[in-house]
């Protein structure tokens, strides 16, 4: 399997397409580590789930994440960009945050380099703050670290943190259940290793312009930000309250590793790949790569940003609110009685 | 200036000992950025603080800060050590909110690395745990991220990040209060670019033993954790509710950056460095490095581990207290009318 950078783990903690030995080690190791500590019974809870749950007071629930734009960064710094790279870094946090029912409260980053370059901690900042402002949240904080003989000049990594109030506990899902996937507009932040080596291995320039994606510069595509849903699907959540039975944000793993996590254990879904299409840059990467569908939806999103699980009854009035905000939904499945992920 | 990994900066914009001009501009441009979105005022707020305030309810405001724990973690990798490198990062963390009037929570991580070493994980993990264990508080979650081109073989970066309570607000300081400084028992993990630096250029080994350092090898005692001042301050806090008027965790920019922040504009304290000595290891590294006892105090935390700012007559139990959690505390200063942190 090729490699993938950025969240081959969470805590939380999902798998991409790659490495995933290393990363199932990794978590049976941090799990058993958690669970030889009583006083760490909450930590452990949260292993598997988008975000961690922290119960402050009775009726108050804290979400929290932590979350990287994976070597998307390499992608940005070839292109000489960095805003859109801010707000990729709140939007991986928060939608994770908001795919556990939480509205997101604040966010904090942590930026590491070689040597601190003012011109590129400002243009972070900005897409951050563009990235807190899409999420009604608050940049509240951060760290600009310099590490000399850690970094090469010019790189830097990036890691964020979001913490939300649990808003939404959602009824337990039952078989018949429809998924209603929000359509993906490219790569988001996930998968950068695969897109990157494609790049390499196709002798592709970021600085061009290719005609399978309409003309548009390859670089500039790549980087699109990751969509921020907290929006929308909080003004579901408030207007269509008994329509959600689940969230999943679309992430490393893609629909493989995040849907079931949207579902109880003995639960699954059956998806239709006829009832959506990829965006045309994921088409034509995966020619270039020649890489199977399956490859497609566990290494990349596949095409959907964001999940909902929906009591079938209400599926029709919620795509119509998401279309209010421009977001193109499409019913790609139904719950069944068998765990994972099936294919129709 | 010699040069600092780390903390060069922090919302709650710190500098440590070096990149000064950089980190200066970098904040100037974060303070710009944020100022320019009304939106973000509560963000604004938060820097040149120990952690950013969150006020979720009345009566509850919440606490956040990012660290990392520098290049320390070079250190970590030579002497094929990690767990204590856990420690480190919780500490840094949860002192800052602490610092700030908060009892930690909840803490998050990120790791970063070129190739995942589930070893290399679960020591870190561990090592977190014990951290959050000695700060009362829950590890939460975290993501761990595969970066090939990024990271060198071999080399990993660590990012931390943890939520608090506030539970004290402090009696605001007054002229002639009593400066208690909490003795450091290493460099806790700030300056370690220049500790690094001092290590090549005196051609030491991490690996041998050195007599200034009482026949300890040199790595270990490099890499002593910072030590987690929450059971005790927590303790103070409650048992000495009207002593403390003011704390400083003593990270990158050493006292001369962080005290002033415990301090309202108007007022300085006056310190004599005769009333504290600095670790066995620090002083030998000042020799070595031909360091001035201001390069000391800016560059590393000068001896110096936590600071508080107390009511003079209150002054005695708190020491004896905290010396029933084997902390040595000397009373370093006095509050002074005017700004900065001027010597006797």
């Amino acid at each position: 399997m090729a490699n993938d950078g950025g969240d081959n783990m969470e805590f939380g903690y999902r798998q991409a397409g790659v490495g995933l030995d290393r990363a199932d080690e990794a978590v049976h190791r941090i799990r058993r580590a958690i669970a030889t500590r009583p006083s760490q019974a909450q930590g452990l809870s949260a292993i598997g789930q988008f975000a961690g749950e922290y119960a402050l007071q009775p009726g108050t629930t804290l979400l929290a994440g932590a979350d990287g734009v994976g070597t998307k960064i390499l992608v940005a710094k070839a292109m000489g960009e960095a805003r859109s790279l801010g707000v990729d870094l709140v939007a991986m946090n928060v939608n994770d945050v908001l795919a556990s029912g939480g509205r997101p409260l604040f966010f904090l980053d942590y930026i590491a380099s070689q040597r601190l370059d003012p011109d590129l901690v400002e243009s972070l900042v900005e897409g951050m703050i563009d990235g807190c402002d899409q999420a009604q949240c608050v940049l509240l904080g951060g760290e600009t670290a310099e590490m000399p003989g850690l970094y090469a000049p010019g790189d830097y990594d990036l890691a964020g943190f979001a913490v939300g109030l649990k808003v939404f506990d959602g009824t337990p899902c039952q078989v018949g259940d429809l998924v209603l996937g929000i359509l993906a507009d490219g790569f988001h932040a996930n998968g950068f290793s695969l897109v990157r080596k494609i790049v390499q291995d196709s002798q592709l320039d970021y600085h061009a312009r290719y005609a399978p994606i309409g003309n548009m510069v390859l670089g500039s595509a790549l980087l699109k930000p990751t969509p921020i849903y907290v929006a929308p699907i909080l003004e579901t959540l408030r207007r269509l309250p008994a329509a959600v039975r689940g969230m999943a944000h679309i992430t490393g793993g893609g629909l493989i590793d995040n849907l079931p996590r949207a579902l109880p254990q003995h639960l699954g879904v059956e998806l239709d790949r006829q009832h959506w299409a990829m965006p045309e840059l994921m088409q034509w990467f995966q020619q270039l790569g020649a890489l199977s569908f399956e490859e497609m939806v566990h290494s990349f999103n596949g095409g959907i940003g964001f999940a909902m699980i929906v009591d079938p009854r209400l599926a029709e009035p919620v795509v119509s609110l998401l279309a209010g905000f421009k977001l193109k939904v499409e019913a790609i499945g139904t719950v069944i009685e068998s765990p994972g992920v099936h294919w129709k």
